[in-house]
């Protein structure tokens, strides 16, 4: 198979043709030739136009292949029914990438998916890149790219800087970018993706992680079909320490099927892109408003060294604001030390200095407050992040200058701290403050968010929660009893309670008077899953006569219930006592594959949907992460006189099952382990029942 | 007692007096005397300064009494040592109201929180109001009246408009101030309440419900004092159909810390505030900028009549980013019309038609999409608000005005409903939507928030969630036993379960047999309120023999374990099975007194706090409100295949339990129902058991 050509000839083409070009500057095929003329790209522009020898002062030729010359880049701007002959004819003549703005495609049904596989194939058999059909092309500032035919660069182009932006959606993507130039932020690339035909959100992502231009990423996304090519993209994004932002909708299930009905891609359950984006350290913004936010704060502030914020205000009011933020983003908010708190006081007699520190309004009358507090906060507690709250005071003649200029020296004093001010400032000061890498907003909440943000990335680049060499994995061929199924976790590394599956009522009471009493027994077969349904189980048996008779009685209700079961015998096991009940399981996702999930036990977990899932496989470290992303967390802490659970334990589990999951490949269906109880800690952990699903 | 002022002479005062005048503009007392010259106030301003005759060209006088004119009202800008007299000299000279400036009140401690008594009873004996001390003051625009020394009117005043400000807190004030003349949010009128010696937020609050220039109240507001008080207000303005937004900081613990290290004022439990908020159609706001979207939004284009949201988007993720933030708000995006349906599919063949509306990038070849989406939207479909995502199109030099036309002319022809337009737009076109009460957002989510919180106001106007006459309630002395609690609860009107107090064994035997088994026995005993930690409950008691046995153990564990106890019997019940566990429960806010709980049972909705609180008491429509307000509310609809719970009788419960609350008067400590059993459908509910604890 070829190999595809660079996305370099997408984002800094050398030359480029545009096919159907108009010599109407606002018409399709006439926009991004009057774009680039106007924004000064360097390259050759070829129109392409088979009834004009000139277009907008430009030589005009019939077909590409009459150009003659290496040709990077070509915009494909004809009707849908002639597009797969202009991509042919530019495959001929050895175009490296094409960005195909012509819709009709897989968006409009059958007869257009079917038009743009071979487009697809096209790409495969020549190796040119192919950005769409159906999008908005791409906007590289940097060299002049202006490949679009959005309107949003006919009103003014944005700002160069450090914030590449990749969107799915066309019209999505420019109202972002109209959004960054209003807002003043820089972009280094802006893309759109459209149908996808050949690249894809990823394959854009992947190549802005190497762009040494590009800072931080902000993507917009509805989907992906090739998961395993995001999760490289977004792995090579963490080992380069490169920050990536994504908004993703579809979030609930109105979302999700509004998603369905305008999109072709299979996209995977919302929960499990969560999950992905928690694992990959990628910040997933809840609006564009945050996206943008987290983007800008990146891009003038850098990451976070920690997770620790220092709040300081001028209003008790918005410092409580701040820590409301602060506490529900989890933050960490430590107290500043108690020498530091006294200097605090010994200048301001009734401020407040714990954390926040509420220098309160008499700051007016001493300008030396701030950068007392400055200090304090920064070299003697040592906080990660500032943030401090000025009220209007960066509007003010006569204090605005001197608080941007303090601000300024103390963010150079301590280059690897975030700096942000709450305030209102002049355009002056808002590019003074911007210059000397401190951050502002005009929200306090905003400003902890974006913090929070920052302190998220401060794990990239740590070695991925992943784990190597996995098991060997024999799944058996359908599906599993009980007992089967606990043998598989067993040799995979997961405990289990003790016990054993007894041949006859004899066997039975033997065993169970091995473990003492009481006891409970279940009938053993692949056949029955749901034991409960059938009067499977019986609990708390306390003699071996109890034990004897319930063999019987077990067996006599398996074959009722399903005459043709194929019975393994009774599992006899004893009562487990205390502890906490969880539910592990592992399911396929269609796009990612093998993914874990974790929850508490019991019908309120479910219907709160506290869970949380990961990718198989991962370490141990992520398996503390998932555990502690579920909301009812201090449970396991050891909740109303209960003792602390055993999350050890419980982490070393889910890492095997994670191991198993990812080894045992695609015939793997899916595990529930439930329950799955936690013991005290140093106690342990075990399954008390499992189901094993394998495809036939 | 006499009658206190009105706050007329705070808000539009005739004459102003200046204690502490400077001649010095930017001096505290400067810095209103410049204010009201610059922007006009029409009254008589008298400067007090005994040191000159004239500050800032006006004739000064050597005392507030020397002036001899009736003074609506006078600023005090003097130290705090001579405060009070300048005040006692205010009071003399019949000055009807003051804004006290000075600090060093009960903000610095207890010293000053005497003297602040001081100023306190003041007011109470003059009738003189007092707004502070340690306040930012008062601005009315429509009077010129800026009667205070916060540096932000200097830079510029706000917009004269119908958004009325109450700030708890100046800075936070201050800043608020320049945040709505930033926007361009008109301001009725803004005051700054800090200490609150004498007027506080609801006093505002209320005077700004009968304000006819004020549309809408945002408030901002760290604590309340007289809970009574603010309830009264806020009775006040939902009768009158004034739509109230508050930001209340101190939703976390951390935040709540911080909030009670800064302010004197006894903050009930921020969960209370919350309810209080639900229960009166307040909308409380998480951050600033939410508050002034929603105020924004009521200003301009008023309240929605109902709770459905019509979404249309020219971008198909930008329609599922308002589906989610819709889902998630619980607003009603029902479905089109099937023929609408049709309609819009006959016009764009790819379009999605369902809700929301994507009528794709198509929309740009075809100018009459949009009303005729429109048309459908809002006359077939009948939707309450109408949110549409235009992408960057509102700046389009092509097709700008034309969407600006197109939106006013549809709001003009529905005037009852809500109109949201999602894109950005030159500052002229922002200025034609406002005057065509066409809402205008850059974020999609926030749009929809912002609509949600007009929804919400919906049922402003309707008779209030409460009851009029409430039952006589004789409460016993000191702590009853669980019988004694049942019994009363039982004669309050809500449903207990079958049960019989036996005195003997063989009366136990008899109750059971009368019940049928299995039964439970109890200990019964005002002394033993915790009954399972003395082993003082028998459950699944099966024959009349094991029933007597029981009666005679449980007593003798009782006087085993508390020698002393007055032992009033065992109670006899039959075990009810099935159902739905839940909590009901009463417990008294020091704010806002009597406060009625609803949780499901179990240890997790405690770790996930999934409970509910109402202040007492209430109606039946209000405890519907209060149950579906939980987030494991799905459980009571038949969770995983049981039957759907019996809400009507649950909610009958608890309007039984407040009715009894708020009738109990103040020697009612606390109740608590654990369980109060639902059953399914049609088969009512009961309290299992109960606890009444009254102060001694």
């Amino acid at each position: 198979m070829i190999t595809k050509n660079s996305l370099d000839s997408l984002f800094r083409p050398k030359s480029i043709a545009v096919i159907g070009a108009s010599s109407t500057p606002t018409k399709i095929g006439g926009v991004p030739i009057a774009h680039l003329k106007r924004y000064g790209y360097k390259g050759p522009i070829y129109p392409i136009n088979p009834q004009n020898d000139t277009i907008q002062d430009l030589r005009a030729y019939k077909s590409v292949k009459d150009i003659g010359k290496e040709i990077d880049l070509a915009i494909v701007a004809v009707p849908a029914a002639i597009a797969i002959n202009a991509l042919r004819e530019a495959a001929e003549a050895k175009v490296k990438s094409v960005v195909v703005f012509t819709s009709g495609f897989a968006e409009i049904g059958e007869a257009g998916a079917k038009a743009q596989q071979e487009i697809a194939e096209l790409s495969r058999t020549s190796g040119m890149r192919i950005l769409g059909p159906n999008c908005l092309g791409v906007m590289s500032g940097e060299s002049g790219v202006y490949a679009t035919f959005s309107p949003v660069a006919g009103t003014g182009i944005a700002k160069l800087g450090n914030i590449g932006l990749v969107s799915q959606s066309g019209a999505f993507g420019g109202f972002a970018y109209s959004l960054a130039r209003d807002r003043g932020l820089g972009l280094s690339h802006w893309v759109t993706t459209g149908n996808e035909s050949d690249v894809e959100l990823a394959d854009c992502l992947d190549w802005l992680v190497d762009d040494d231009a590009t800072k931080v990423i902000l993507a917009y996304m509805e989907g992906c079909r090739d998961g395993a090519k995001l999760l490289r993209a977004l792995d090579k994004a963490r080992a380069a320490k490169k920050p990536v932002v994504i908004v993703k909708v579809g979030r609930t299930e109105l979302g999700a099927a509004a998603a369905a009905s305008h999109t072709a891609a299979l996209a995977g359950a919302d929960a499990i892109y969560d999950a992905v984006f928690k694992q990959y350290g990628v910040w997933r913004a809840g609006t564009i408003e945050e996206a943008f936010d987290v983007a800008y704060a990146v891009s003038v502030g850098g990451v976070a060294r920690g997770n620790s914020i220092g709040m300081l205000t001028v209003s008790g009011g918005a410092g409580v604001m701040m820590a409301d933020a602060a506490a529900s983003l989890e933050l960490d908010a430590k107290p500043m030390p108690e020498a530091a708190q006294k200097q605090i006081l010994a200048r301001i007699a009734f401020a407040s200095a714990v954390n926040p520190v509420d220098v309160t309004g008499q700051v007016g009358q001493d300008p030396e407050v701030m950068p007392l507090a400055y200090r304090l906060m920064l070299e003697d507690a040592g906080y990660d992040s500032l943030v401090v709250f000025q009220s209007a005071a960066g509007l003010s003649p006569l204090r605005g200058d001197e608080l941007v200029q303090q601000a300024v020296e103390m963010r150079a004093k301590y280059p690897d701290r975030i700096f942000a001010m709450v305030s209102l400032f002049t355009p002056e000061r808002h590019k003074a403050l911007d210059a000397g890498q401190v951050l502002t907003f005009a929200d306090p909440a905003r400003a902890v968010r974006a913090i929070a943000a920052l302190a998220s990335y401060t794990t990239l680049g740590d070695p991925a929660g992943k784990v190597a060499a996995l098991p060997r994995v024999d799944l058996p061929r359908g599906t599993l009893s009980e007992a089967g199924a606990l043998a598989a976790l067993k040799a995979a590394g997961i405990p289990v309670m003790p016990h054993r599956v007894a041949a006859g009522a004899g066997e039975a009471a033997v065993a169970a008077d091995a473990f003492g009493f009481p006891v409970v027994a279940k009938i053993v077969s692949p056949d029955i899953l749901h034991k409960t349904e059938i009067g499977g189980v019986l609990l708390n048996l306390q003699t071996k006569e109890q034990v004897a008779k319930a063999y019987d009685e077990l067996t006599a209700r398996a074959k009722a219930a399903k005459p043709n079961a194929k019975i393994e015998g009774v599992l006899i096991a004893p009562m487990i006592k205390g502890g906490v009940e969880c539910i592990l399981g592992v399911q396929r996702d269609p796009v990612f594959g093998p993914v874990v999930m974790f929850g508490l036990g019991g019908v309120l977990v479910e219907a709160l949907r506290d869970v949380s899932f990961r990718l198989a496989p991962f370490d141990k470290a992520e398996a503390h992460r998932m555990i502690d992303n579920i909301k009812a967390r201090a449970v396991l802490d050891g909740w109303r006189g209960a003792p602390a659970a055993d999350v050890d334990a419980l982490a070393d589990a889910l890492v095997a099952l994670s191991r198993y999951a990812a080894a045992a490949g695609e015939k793997l269906e899916s595990i529930d382990i439930n329950p799955f109880v936690v013991m005290a800690k140093g106690k342990g952990a075990m399954a008390l029942d499992a189901v094993l699903v394998v495809k036939a």
